[in-house]
């Protein structure tokens, strides 16, 4: 397995997985008043845990265009805010009924159903806030297709669609519609968070459209990992229930394929992916070690 | 009663409500591969009914300045569609459990909750995509603010932020406490959707802080009749249960101050309103005819 790149790059992924937790916690409301509930719920979900990768996946595609730091911080919390929310509305009773997430009771364990659904629309509501305030970026211009990109990514042909493809072919689907499911339900904000660098940089065209296939590998690589986690991962190290995915009859690149085969595509994705990377300008060693991180994660 | 101006005005109410309509018909996605069943939910709830209250103050604040009727259509529209997703999660059984809305099932009743919850985040999405697009306003930075007044409007300290108040606080409020549950829950939205006139025209503070504060006394006003009607409207006019407030035990304008009182209140909003109006430049007939509506409306 090509791990090389990114144990290297372990201290640098602690420090911005810090700043991007520090910008999130600043940027959160504070619980004032009788609403102070929905904000500590917003706080419970989205602070303290999670492995950041899409933060990282931002961070490291701006390094592709010299952004600013402060820019891609921000972009990169706006980001994580929407994952979070997704994660509290996927694991409510009448979706996914996940009782654990990040090590910890999931929201509306923690707290109520009610407080789990406004805490996700309240995310929502607060990363569009945040890539549309002047601290985001200077060129009102960039700051709205940041938002465009990101509304588009989690709306209903987005993340969003996914999700209820997911509910909806539980059970039933074949290698096309798996890969649908996961483009949409977690490959739209992946490739999302990549796609950002492309708001801010405006690269040539031949770049783009490198830069875009690159974060549809890295949304597939994601997902294959993710449902081999499912099958083989331990509870304790991803902080949820493992085997979920066959509780629930969903299709997995593992129930369609086997394990060995899954295995084998997601190694297929991640030489496609890498090979990419030499295509592009600017230091890509970031972009790089991500590609090893995702490929090699346990959790 | 000083109903004189909005009759008149009930043709052009006629004619914008259809104007809304088909650009939000527009706007919304078409039901395509498996996620349509989201899609179904998000036309469901969002077409073919309402009052489109918030929409007519989007309209009526923008003829006060003359804005463009392709802007004005389409933040009436995004402004809808929170209002619809703000609807489809109130009423789902964790929060108010509402089984009627617009005088047809709740969202969840016609589909199921999980398909509720989505179809309610996937049209908050789209309220910021639609803003987010070029069509809305030529210039990025007119587009930019109306997402940001719109979102802040939307999250923990605005509309999300009241719901959570209204849900802890049932039963034990006092007149402060409900005051600022109604500011949150309904005012900041109805204040938005006047706040977006200023976004495009920008007027001398004078008028801003003059149509900020007929924009609170505007959303005091729908609430306090709100109030009234449920407690003496009839389920057919309003399309959904009536007595859901003192069902739950809430306290609104009328539990708290009685009916007697909670009209005399209104009526004085009403008068305040009206009298802001004088103070603005351009025309504001239209503003006019919407506080009358708003103070006689029987649903």
């Amino acid at each position: 397995m090509p791990l090389s790149s990114f144990r290297a790059f372990e201290p640098a992924l602690a420090h911005a997985a810090q700043s991007v937790e520090r910008t999130m916690d600043h940027l959160l409301p504070l619980g004032e008043g009788g609403e102070a509930r929905v904000v500590e719920a917003m706080r419970y979900s989205s602070l303290g845990g999670g492995k950041r990768l899409r933060a990282f996946f931002v961070l490291a595609g701006a390094t592709l265009f010299k952004v600013a730091a402060l820019s891609s911080t921000r972009t990169a919390s706006a980001i994580e805010f929407v994952h979070a929310y997704s994660l509290i509305h996927d694991d409510l009773p009448a979706m996914d009924d996940d009782d654990l997430r990040r090590g910890k009771p999931s929201c509306h364990k923690q707290f109520d159903e009610a407080t789990a659904i406004l805490a996700g629309d309240a995310l929502q509501a607060l990363a569009f806030e945040v890539l549309a305030h002047e601290d985001t970026h200077g060129d009102p211009a960039v700051r709205v297709a940041l938002v465009s990109e990101l509304a588009k990514a989690v709306g209903a042909h987005g993340m969003v669609g996914g999700q209820m493809l997911d509910l909806v072919g539980s059970g039933h689907s074949g290698e096309r519609a798996l890969r649908r499911v996961h483009e949409l339900k977690t490959g739209r904000l992946i490739a999302c968070a990549i796609h950002c660098a492309l708001v801010y940089a405006q690269p040539p065209a031949e770049v783009e459209l490198t830069l875009r296939a690159f974060a549809g590998e890295l949304g597939l690589l994601f997902q294959i990992i993710d449902d081999i986690l499912d099958v083989e991962g331990s509870e304790e190290a991803l902080g949820k229930a493992v085997g979920a995915d066959a509780r629930l009859g969903k299709a997995t690149y593992v129930s369609v394929h086997g394990l060995d085969r899954a295995r084998a595509l997601a190694g297929e994705a991640h030489g496609r992916a890498q090979g990419m990377l030499a295509e592009l300008p600017g230091p890509t060693d970031g972009l790089a070690a991500l590609v090893d991180l995702t490929y090699a994660r346990r959790h």
